[in-house]
This record gives C-alpha cells, structure tokens and sequence, in this order.
C-alpha cells in the first residue's frame, strides 16, 4: 500500500521549460559546493561526543518544534510526541509517536518541514517509499537501525554532509567544554561557537538573575558593578573568540537601541540588577546593551547578528508545562528606522563593524531594511529567518530587498536549526530559491546569465564566508 | 456593435500549458461538488416568501457596494444608480440607472466584480454579449424577463446552484421568522442563521441603545443588568441554535480581547449602559464580550467567527446622508498577538471550542496568523475576506500562509456576499485559485499530485463542512 | 576583454511565450507614445540655458542617489565619487570616480538602476559593450565626446526622448526665471514648474526660517501674520500657475491632516513662526496646511499630490558632513486612513478637487490606499514610488491596487527623476511592466485584450494627461 519516494532533481524550479533550463544551469554551478552554517542551534555536544544519535522520534519528532507545533495545532498532545515536559521526558513510546507522526504527516502539505524531511528520508537515510500511516514501522526501523551504524555517527554525516563550519549558539554562562573537547580532539571538523547573551542582558528572562550569578563565578568579575559586568562579557567575549566565535547574536523582542551615558547606563544597570524595574527599564536597557556589544565589537572584530521581534512562550498554560521553545514563539510587528538610529548615529559608517539584521516581519524588508542596508555601510540583512525560511519566505525575501540593496548587502543563508540531519536539505533549499529567483531575471532580461552564475557563486559561498569572517 | 461574451473554461489558470494541464485536473475534482456557504449575507425573506426578484439594477447593482462605490469614486452620484438614501428610495429609473453602469463597466477591468458579474451573465442568465452602452437596454430587458419567471425565483436557484447549506447573517433582536418560516415551509433547502450581536455589544453602534431595547422584548431579560444580559444572549443563541445556527460572528474594530472579573465585568457593563463611557470603555467592553461569547461557545458549540479591522462609515457625508454600508468602510492595521492573548490564554488550548479567525490587513498572515493558527488547537483562520476576496487576495493567502499553518488550519471559502445570484461564481472562483495554488506548487515538486487533489477537495467540502459543524 | 551590450527586445516581459506574445502586442500599442512626465526633479536651467552637460561623472554618477548609496554602502567614500559635501565640490578626478563606479557595477545587479543604465548606455550614448573595469575609460570618453555636441544639449535631448510635457518641483520662494526664460524663449518645448512649499510650511525644515524670509521678500506680504502667510501662498500659487504648474506637490513626513478653525490656525501660526514650538506642534501645522492647500486648490485647479513617509537624513553624520538627498531617507510606516480623515470629512466627495496619493509603505496598497481610492471621489492613486518606482514595485503596486481600486483610480507613471537622460529608459520599463501585469491577465482569461490594449494606452497616456490636467 505504499508509495515511492522520489526527490524530483528538478524541484523547486520553474515549471516554465525555458527558465527551468536556466534555473538548472545556475543550480550547477552551487550544487556542489561546501556548506557554510554561520548561524545555528545545533549541540556542540554531538561533535565532541560523537555517540550514535537514538531512535526517529528522539531524533527527528521530539525535538523540533516546527513539527510537534503543527500537531499541536490539530489537537495532538505534546506528550503523545515524545517531547518532554517541566516535569520529566515524555512517557510516550518512541514507536507509537513515530505512528502518530505519520498518521499527520499530510498536514505538513505545502509545507517547508515536507521537503526538509523527504530530503532527510530519501537522501541520508536511502529511504525509498513515502512516509504515511502505513510505512511508519519501516521508517523507524530503518531509520533505527541506521542510526547505530558508524556511518551516522555525527561526526561521519559532518563529513558527509560536505560541511566546511558550522556555528553553535551558547550563552555566556557556558563553559564551552564540548567546543574546547572538539578542538581539541583532533578531528578536522569545524565546529565554532557565538556569543549569545540573552540571559544575562535581558532582565525579564526567567535565567536572568541565576545567569548573572553564573556569569559572577565563570568570570570572576564582580558583574553586578557595570564596570564588573561590562568586564565580564569582554572575558566571555575573549574566551567565544578563542573557541571560534566570529559572530555574537542578540534576540530582543524589539530592535531598540539606546546610547546612555555611562552614568544612565550604570544607574539603569543598578536598577535590573535590583530586580526592582519596570519593563521600560528592562526594554531600554537591552537596548543600551545593543550599543554596549557594538562598541566591543569594534574592539574584538565580532561581527553582531540582530534577531528581534519574537514574542517568546505566547502560550502561557504551555510554558508553564512544556518551557521553551515548544513552538509558541510569535512573531510581532518590529520597527528598525527609529529603533536602530542610536546604534546607527554611532556605529553606521563604520567599514570595520559589521551588523547583520533579521526580521519576523516581512513589511519591513522593503520599506525598511532595504533601504538602511543599501545606505549604511555598517549593514548588511541576514536571510528570510524562521516562519520565512521556505520557498515562497526566501522568494519574497530577494523580490523585496534586491531592487533596493541589491545582493551584494545580503549574506547568503542560515540555516539557523537545531535539526543537524535537515542542514544539507535547507541549503540545498536555499540554494534552489536563489537559483529560482535568478533565473527569473535571467529570462526576463533583468541580468545576465554570466553575472547571475556569479551572484548565484557568491550566496552560496562568498557572501557568508565574507559576512561572518569565516 | 456587440462583442461575444464568452467564460473561457480555463479562465484563471496559470498560462504555462503544462500547469494549466495539472490545475484542470485538479479543478476537475472539485468543480461539481455541492456549495456550502458557511457565512454570507442574503435575505433569509427571499427563501421564506420565495417572491421573484426585480429588475437587473434592484437585484445586482443597487445592493452591491463592490459595484456602485467604484462608479462613485468616479463621480457618479448613488442616486442616479438607485441605491436608496436615508430619506428614502431613489428615484432613478432604473433602466436608466443600468445604462450608467453599462457605461462605466470598464472601470471593473481587472477586478473580481468584472469576473463574477461575466459568470452571472454568462451562465445564470445565458447572456451571449459582454455588457457595454449599445448591450444596456438588451441586457435590462433579458434580465428582466427572466427574473420573473419561476426558474428564477430563489428557492429555484438555490437548487440550480447546487447549494448545500447557506447561512444568513442575523442580529440578536432579529425575530428569526423568515428562517421559521423556511424551516417549517417543507423546502428542502437548508438555510441556517448565525448569531451576529454586535448591534447589542458595541457601545459605539449607532443601534446600540436601541437593540437593547428589543434585546429585552425578545428574550424578556432585565438586560440592563449583567447577569440578564448575559442570560439575554444565552436564549437567544439557543433560539438561533435552534433555527440552524452553527456559529456567532463578531465585527469589531479591533481582535481586542479581555478577561474581566465578575465584578469588573459588571461594573463596566453598568457604565457603557449608562451611556457615559470612553472610547477605551467602549473598546474594553467589546474586548470582555469576546471572552464571554467564547465562554458560551464552549457550553453550546457554536464556532466563533473574529472580523475585525474595518473602520466603518468613514465617508461622515455619505453615512448621514445614505447610511451604512455603501462602500465607505476602509481597513485598518490590525493586531492580533496582543490582542488576542486574553482570549488565547483562557481557551487557546481547548480541542472543543473553534474560533475562525478573519483579517482585512494581509500584513499579519505571515507575521501573525498562521504562526497563531499553526501552534493554538482554537484557532483556524478563515479564507481572505472582502477587499482580499479576489484572484491576486486568495494567492496571497495561500503563498503568506500555508508555509506556516498548512492547509488544514484553514477553513476553505466564505463567499461573505449579499449577491445571491453570484455565489456560485465566487466559489467557482475560489475553487480555481485554490487549484491554481496547487498546480504550482505539483509543476514544482512542492507537493504530489494526489495530495493536491485531496487538499483541493477538502478546501472546497470536507474543511468548511467540519469547521463549521455543518 | 570586453562584453557586448545588448538590450534584449523583450527585455521585463514574462518568460512563457504565450505571454511574451501578449505583452508584445500591448507593448506596440504604447511604445512609442509621447512621454507625459507631470511629476519631477530636473532642473529647468538646463533648458533654459541649453548648455552641454559635462562629463559622464558629473552628469550621471555624482547627481544620484540611487547610484552613490549602493557604493557608499559597500564602503566607497562619497568624495572618492564625486558628490560635493557642505565644505564644496568633491576633489575626486571625474574619471577616477568613473573607474570606481565601473568598478562596483556588478552591485547594481538585480536592480532598476541597472536597467536604466543600460538603456542610457546603449539607446541614448550607442554604447556597444558593457561597463566594466575594462572598458571604464572607453564609457568616459565616449559620453564626454557626445556631451560637447549640439545633439546632446538639453533641448535636443528633450526633443529626441519625445517629451510632450515634463514638470520640474520648485519651491515658492523660486523666482522661476528659468521657467520664464523658457517660456520666453520661443523654443516649443513644454516645461512647466509644479509648487512644492514644503519649506515655508515644515517649521522643522531647516530652511524654514530663511525661506519665510524670502517668502516675504518676493511675495511683498506679511508672512508672519496667518492672513499674510496664506495671501503670499495664494500670490506664488498664482504665479506657478502662469509659469505653467497644474500641481502643487507636499512631502511631509506623516499623511496627517487636519481641520483648524480660524483662530486655532491662526494661534499655530504663531507659535510655529515664534521659533517656540514642539514637534507636535509642527506635525500639526503640516497637517493643518494640507487642508489649507486643498481649500486653495479648490479655487485654483491646482491638482493636489501627497508624497509621505521618508525619514528624511537619517544618517546625522552624513548629513552634516554632506547635506540633504544623499541616499540617507529612509521609509517608515504611514498611516492615511485616520490622518487623511479631516481632508476628507471636507473634500473627500469633491468632484473638483483632485488628491494624489503616494507611498513608500507598501502595506497600504490594498490595506487603506485602493479602498480609499476605490470609494472617495477627490482621490487618486499614485504610481508606486521611489524605492519602489521598479519592476517588482510596480507589479506589485498593480497586484494589490487593481483588484480594489481598478485602473482608472490610478494616475500613470511619473519618472519622478532628477536624472534626466534616464527619462525614457524609465518611462520604458513602466510602460513595459504595465503591459507584463496585463499579458497575465489576458493569459488568465482575467480581462479581453482589446480592453487590456484601452486600459494600456490609458496608462501611458490618457490618465496622466487627464489627472495632471495637461
């Protein structure tokens, strides 16, 4: 009763035969080249230990709230999916929620989790009929019995995946072992980290006040003085660098900026350290923060990420079972002309500084950060991000910026996943749409082919290895 | 001097003959399925008297506020197209009033009036020549002699038009007679009402004080206080649950929503009765009144229906002088995760209750919507509503959708008219879009061809028929 | 070493070749139409003295924004380019800043800029190979040897590039003597001025206090009395007038509108001109001043455009360093459906009084600018602008306009340029893309073509004449 799983080669591209040809020519030319992962949330942990990965659901369903999210959505439980809870790890049997899945599997129709994960099936695990009630017993059979061979080890599908570096995401409260044990092994496998300080910046994360006390003992600064504090994250700073870091990334729920005067800084710092503080003392002191990293950044070379506009743990009852990340983040309306010109004032003609800007909401790709990033020198965008990283995100995403700030303002892909098996499916995604894009304007007469082949070249390698200093 | 008017059979397809090929064979599965029109805006009086209608200017262009507003943003006068003022009905002839609007037939070129008028003439009145001056007097008079035959009476369409279910729009002081009157007639027609009481919530209406009024005749409550007010709208929901109801409809300004107390909740109540109150009060109150219709709705099942985002008579000129609903409601940006999250914290995770979200601000469905409606069990967002009512409208909906929310968290088509003889052209139309989505998505590889053809069909039947509990 | 330059005879249309044969066909019927250009930033000196330009840097480069931006924002000095700062004329060897330019074209990929180029490079100049590194000096001398013959002076130009009418902005306090000597001139060239007060009006203008000044200087009224200040306006609005304006031009930052009384305008009045005022009260004023031109233009026929939105020198650094209009303006969100309410409550239904309407917030289109425009008679939509005056802009601006508001609610293209020679490489792609978003639609079945041929020429010709009143 089952049916065959095909990876048409041509997927993604036009349907018209013309541009479909060129499509194909442009896709060539990137098909093969290496993997850059300069943004991403995957575990340091499975490189420095590289033990086999578990079973289909522990890998592939329980971990990614893209997929338990839209269950979620139809009235599946999350414990029924194996993700755990406040209060332990799912109880569910891995197989039952393997069945489960593929009994929903439909729903993800239309979807970029579908092509990621018929990627992942056909293409790592040689899977050769679709995914549906009926082979969800083979799948996670085989699946199973792949993943305890060498072969799918993390470190061999590093390989194997032809990645060149791949960026993890840590707080400044790490201790950074896994980084450390990787680089030290001696595999060749590039594993960077990035400074991400949420925790210890943002006074209404519920980590703030344990970060800080962990940033207190993992620094020995005494960082709740601002001069301790401001000390402490040049530390932290130091240490990301020495473990590979070229890049720190801040997720504020808004874009704010603020340029205090060092005694406003100090006493607002007094103040969210107190615990004493309103959240407009909390919103203006991430943005003071955001000031505070660029100036360091100047310093150490960091090049900074912004990802604003996510409004975290939306569902309460959720939260306060589930946690984080269980696919309640929603994105919200952000504003970038007034909220980064503090930054900008300081910052934006700066050649060395480099700042690369995310968004949830796309109005803003052409009215806003096209047109900062194709005046301000400090600036480039990142790509679509998150809900947008999908075909129709990635084409919105050049159709709204490039005719302002060209692509050469642009970065080229993030993967920005914690799922390590879908890596070499996103960028193979990515690489398509641009490709997509492209050929569209080559058949219009809108580039010409040559220099379209070298945009195509410069996304997929150039750009990336460039913006994150790689 | 007449031109051929001809529907072409592949009209909205994509042009590339090989997507066009897989978008007939996707419309093909659809195309004859029976219409249900789970939320509109005709006459329950015309399917309880069945009386013929009139002549082509009081059955098409008088009523339809899509049709006359644009003569009007041209410099025609309302009166002159026999759309009736406050002082009365107009006094143009209405042969005359179809002549003007033959004349300017033009402005609707690119526009879904052009399309669903064309369907209607074409195929409800079997018209063989486009509408323009020298056509006027030919197509007044075959319009005319038709509408007076019995085939054309309205009970006799409904059941030409394949129409499975059609609900009305009523307000909470409506006597529901036509609908008793349909139900007890032996038609087999099925004409279901849905619980509209904005009239009787909103401080602001300009009816407010007095549907109150009769709010307290019909359901003989104290509605002038809490507790019997509340007991007027629980009567009175079972009385339209018992005429066919399956769902209650909420135009508001804004998605405002408030958990109030009991004690709040009443003493606000007290204040916008008074008629003392803020707009704020006004806004709170609309806002409380969203959580308590959800609070009913869990108790009787019927589907909540959310249309906010229209500021409503915003033409001050033409309000006095011809009232509401003539063309001059304008949308507004709209939130909806702020708003919303009074709401979403009490019921966003209850698997019974159904609430169908509606925008008028297509910024939000990528930003807001469909990453709500793709993580709530509550929510389910319904088609794109009125001005987004359109070919280009349904694209948008589909590409900033689907990616996020799937499929099958939307709810399939609201034709939302008062233009009963256009109903099957805008289902027709929307079946079209729907499969031109998909046709693109199967030449893509985005998607298998069965699947499409699944999805086509649960768009069109199984989705409405299930979301509203049909 | 060099490439061919080429421009492509089906350069923008779709790819499919049934459509491309569509587009093809609308094209001829509006290629070569005479160029209306109601709305611009050329400089009138150029035709009334009829001097040769000078050389290619000076001419094309140093002059545009769109141009130098792109460069400045890849870390090119805008000194290195050519472009004057405050302290005078930039050092920079035009040929050397030619290089440089030529250096960094492959930024401009993707983008409008480079079309218009091209065009210029090969229809205007005959330019047969690309501009690249190589061939930079070979662009240099070509252009600098065509400049300094009578074919390429300003008058030629214009007549060659088949300009029936072309509008320049001036400021009231222009003595217009460029216009008068055209006007004088006995040449047959058509260039009319068009009013922009903004800065008598924008009390946060830094010009504001030096031009009242000369405001009253050449009107010889009190302009620092409210009666004064309205009679001067009214004077110059006269004298434009003469000098060939139909349009008054306002580019505030908000929409914002408002009603004064007499006594409250006149108490505004004073504060704004005391030098004692807030920002509120300078928004207010705009806003009030805007009802203040409406009433004027209803006397005077003067037509009405409103072009909002830009945060004008966001860069502080680079605007003082440099100035005004050096690529640092950068679009925020606009609001029109509150702001523009108290314009409307008063002209709203004017059959006299015309309003143009621009963005540079595409959120608006179908949100609050084609139902505005669908419904008000006084209003019409502009052409998508500025950063959007591009292919995809202008698709875009016809997607989600069209299906609400029609054709005939909006008003043609308006080059909008101050970068003359690229007139009709402008016009040309406008007209090109028109007829790309109509070939989609007579391919979709969606409009006739001979109604799409109407609609075509109405674009590119009737409206603007019409709506400018040409």
């Amino acid at each position: 009763m089952s049916t065959p799983l095909h990876l048409h080669e041509d997927r993604l591209f036009p349907a018209d035969p013309a541009v479909r040809q060129i499509a194909r020519r442009l896709y060539a030319e990137v098909r093969d080249l290496p993997i850059l992962s300069p943004h991403g949330h995957t575990d340091p942990q499975w490189f420095a230990g590289n033990a086999p990965f578990g079973n289909a659901t522990e890998l592939l369903l329980a971990p990614d709230h893209y997929l338990f999210r839209m269950l979620y959505s139809q009235g599946v439980d999350l414990n029924e999916l194996g993700v755990p809870s406040r209060r332990g790890p799912s109880n569910a049997n891995p197989r039952e929620a393997w069945r489960k899945f593929a009994a929903n599997f439909y729903l993800f129709n239309g979807t970029p989790s579908w092509l990621w994960l018929n990627y992942v099936f056909a293409k790592v695990f040689d899977l050769k009929v679709r995914l549906e009630p009926s082979t969800a017993d083979h799948y996670f059979d085989v699946i199973g019995e792949k993943l305890a061979t060498d072969a799918f080890r993390p470190r061999a599908l590093f390989e194997r995946f032809n990645i060149e570096v791949l960026a993890t995401t840590e707080s400044p409260v790490d201790t950074l072992d896994h980084h450390h044990k990787i680089q030290s092994s001696g595999w060749k496998g590039r594993v960077i980290t990035a400074y991400r300080p949420d925790a210890v910046i943002d006074p209404e994360h519920e980590q703030f006040k344990d970060a800080l006390q962990r940033f207190a003992e993992i620094t020995g600064e005494d960082v709740y003085s601002w001069k301790g504090y401001l000390s402490a994250h040049r530390k932290r700073r130091a240490d990301f660098a020495k473990a590979g870091a070229t890049s720190t990334d801040h997720g504020h729920p808004t874009a704010a900026t603020a340029d205090l005067s060092p005694v406003e800084a100090q006493r607002l710092f007094e103040k969210v350290t107190s615990g004493k503080f309103t959240p407009t003392d909390a919103e203006l002191f991430r943005a003071a923060m955001l000031v505070e990293m660029a100036k360091m950044s100047e310093e150490d070379g960091l090049v900074m990420q912004i990802h604003p506009g996510a409004f975290r743990n939306h569902n309460r009852w959720l939260f306060e079972t589930f946690g984080r990340d269980k696919g309640a983040d929603i994105p919200e309306k952000t504003e970038y002309v007034q909220a980064l010109r503090p930054l900008l004032d300081r910052f934006g003609n700066s050649k060395t500084l480099s700042i690369i800007l995310f968004t949830l909401d796309e109005t803003v790709y052409s009215r806003e950060l096209a047109p900062l990033a194709g005046h301000y020198p400090a600036l480039k965008l990142g790509p679509s991000w998150w809900f947008h990283d999908s075909p129709e995100g990635m084409l919105r995403f050049r159709e709204y910026t490039t005719e302002t700030a060209g692509f050469y303002n642009t970065v080229g892909f993030n993967d920005d996943t914690r799922a390590f098996l879908s890596i070499p499916a996103r960028h193979d995604l990515a690489r398509r749409i641009d490709c997509v894009y492209l050929s569209r304007l080559v058949a219009e007469h809108r580039i010409d082919e040559d220099a379209a082949a070298q945009v195509a070249r410069d996304l997929a390698y150039r750009l990336p290895k460039q913006a994150y200093k790689l």
